[in-house]
């Protein structure tokens, strides 16, 4: 499949500017940026002026939790977890893990985001619902006290790490304080095997990192860090609560937070101090939706504002976290974050993900600055199109590789049977 | 015009509950709300199973300082106003004010806002672009030391309050740092004359107050209280920093609080403590955007999470401002807070003033709680139609009453002319 964008302009995160020509596509790569160019192409679109940037990236969510929107709300974190959200995913069958992944893809595609970093459970069938639309997803590994073993990690790693182009798989576990001591060291142990990164939710609330250091003394990245679990990279969910030895191990270990404000406010969990962390020397930086049962909406636009506003309300500055580092935290940064070096920019031979912009509404006039209109006033209604592996999976409202109604319908069904509400 | 929308679930924002059935409007005003019902229309609509409710009423907002979205970003609120608002302000002429003030209503239109409550200047234009598109407005006196005196307001008040139907007008003042005693004393005295409730930015910086305090020894709210200001009624804009007293007062005279959450992150001005103002026993809240020079996005969905998310963290309590409250600040609150008292609920006899939500997507799927969905999740990619007064002005991403491209084309070459980028 062959397409061409022309009439564009484009953002392509390989610095600030902005370049006014075309776009095109050859099997799931970028083929050319720049001036006009002639070939044969599958088809041609106009974009009449609007922009492509590339796709945002989910840098953390559980997206099959789109079944608990708007159903546990209002309680803090602990609560939730254990009285709401376990014992309702202990329900969840293969058939509703597979529609309610479709159903958060869904709103990923009418926000702009093509690739999610995603940790949750039944992968074979999460893996076939993302798969079957085109969605392009790195799995994270869940385990925990309450399921998975460390071998089980391993095959997991090994079976999704072995050539789909959509798929890919990062080490992982669910946090420390849902995972003994035991697991952790295997996990060690396999990290240091692969000589793989490994992921996990880290210190997303005060009660957290505080039984951490009931339990070991240590804050849960020291903990992880002693326990040889971070020597190969990889970075934490969250990161709400760090003091400053964690910020000094996650620079020098090049980990990467990924913030998750909507769900931080939302959970009442705190803001993540990313200025002071910046201040500290941390550079890796990527942004999460979290799951909706959290948030409760899986949108790139409202958590970029997060990122930039809630810095610039707690630095008491206003100029703290401006749009442009912003921007890049939720496009190249994601994509780093979750091991998609070839989704992190546009570039020729990159991969064909990425969004396109409808500057034509009121909230992107006028155009003093593309990239502060899109971190400060950017919406879902601005998203023209979202491209993944360079097929068109969402265009002016529809999805293209899923019925949409057939997804809803199915969706309260099975959260009837589920919830019973 | 008679309008009959059909197959529809309508939320009145006169209690919790959602009908399904149909609303009916004739010449402005809502003729019918409940089940099946036979008549003449103009135009039937099938919404097929989509959401009614009351239009946003946006209860703080400067529309027509659009031309400065994204321009004069990341600066403190002392050197944003003197340094960029001010000076290119003075810039506007009268097509620019017509035309900004046109840009604003369109983004309200795509975020189902129905009218706001404005302060801004040269009010003819302003007025114009408001009756030409149909867009309902109550004006708001802006007097300061650089503008306008109270003889003037008071024609003001005479003038916007003779009877056209989308125009209205209340006494009003920019705040207490930018307007000397003799002003203030003046609009206390025509308050006292028209018995008429008065507006202000109120207590926005935590630096507004300490000027004040070092100026009268008292706080803002204590002063207006003091000179008589506050008898009618009326309000005050942001009120950040407010101390116990100053909640006694917006009690005990009944005043509407109106929180602009995303300026006041974005201009580092704080966060409005509302669950203390809730416990101290005010009761009157509304919400606004502020002008896209300083949020920059003119989005009630976006206000609303934040109004929530935001006293969640501050209060370290998940549960505390439940979405439905904030429901009702942005629709019911907002249209009593600026006077506007038949468009505060769906009923018969009210105004036809309301938005069509689109429940078929993603984001608002499942359908457990759609109060919840449309706090917690809601975008303006939901917003299928905004009907004001009886008219369709915006419908599946057309507006009806004005040529979008033409005000984008004018509001790009205005704004280069003023601001020279």
């Amino acid at each position: 499949m062959k397409l061409r964008f022309y009439n564009a302009k484009i953002l392509t995160m390989q610095n600030k500017e902005i370049i006014e020509g075309e776009l095109h596509t050859d099997n799931g790569k970028i083929s050319h940026i720049g001036g006009e160019k002639s070939g044969e192409f599958d088809r041609e679109i106009d974009l009449q002026g609007n922009l492509i940037l590339p796709g945002f990236k989910n840098a953390h969510t559980h997206t099959a939790m789109t079944f608990l929107r708007s159903f546990a709300d209002d309680l803090p974190l602990n609560d939730w977890l254990y009285e709401q959200v376990f014992p309702h995913e202990a329900r969840l069958t293969e058939e509703a893990v597979y529609v309610f992944t479709q159903l958060g893809n869904m709103e990923y595609l009418t926000s702009g985001i093509t690739s999610s970093f995603d940790m949750y459970m039944k992968l074979p069938v999460y893996v076939k619902a993302c798969t079957d639309m085109g969605f392009r997803t790195v799995l994270c590994g869940s385990i925990n006290d309450f399921g998975g073993t460390v071998e089980g990690i391993e095959e997991e790693y090994n079976t999704y790490n072995s050539g789909n182009p959509l798929i890919s798989y990062q080490l992982g576990f669910h946090a420390e304080y849902t995972t003994k001591r035991e697991i952790l060291e295997g996990m060690a142990a396999l990290s240091q095997k692969y000589k793989a990164p490994m992921y996990t939710h880290n210190s997303e609330t005060k009660a957290e990192v505080a039984g951490c250091k009931e339990r070991y003394g240590i804050t849960p990245t020291q903990l992880f860090d002693k326990l040889g679990m971070l020597e190969y990279g990889g970075g934490g969910f969250h990161c709400v609560w760090f003091d400053e030895r964690d910020m000094e191990i996650f620079r020098d270990r090049n980990l990467w937070m990924v913030t998750n404000p909507a769900s931080n406010l939302k959970l009442a969990s705190g803001v993540a101090p990313i200025c002071e962390m910046r201040r500290k020397g941390m550079k890796n930086f990527a942004i999460g939706t979290d799951g909706a049962a959290s948030n409760n909406c899986l949108d790139m636009f409202k958590e970029m504002f997060l990122v930039a506003g809630l810095q610039k309300v707690c630095e008491e500055d206003a100029a703290a976290c401006p749009a442009f580092d912003v921007l890049e935290m939720a496009t190249k940064g994601g994509a780093l974050a979750m091991g998609l070096i070839d989704c992190d920019v546009l570039a020729e031979g990159k991969c064909a993900d990425f969004a396109v912009i409808d500057l034509k509404q009121p909230n992107m006039q006028p155009l003093h600055n593309i990239a502060k209109n899109l971190v400060y006033a950017g919406s879902k209604i601005n998203v023209k199109m979202t491209v993944i592996d360079g097929k068109i999976l969402y265009e002016d409202g529809k999805f293209t590789t899923v019925d949409a109604d057939e997804v809803y319908e199915r969706a309260n069904k099975l959260t009837k049977e589920i919830c019973g509400d």
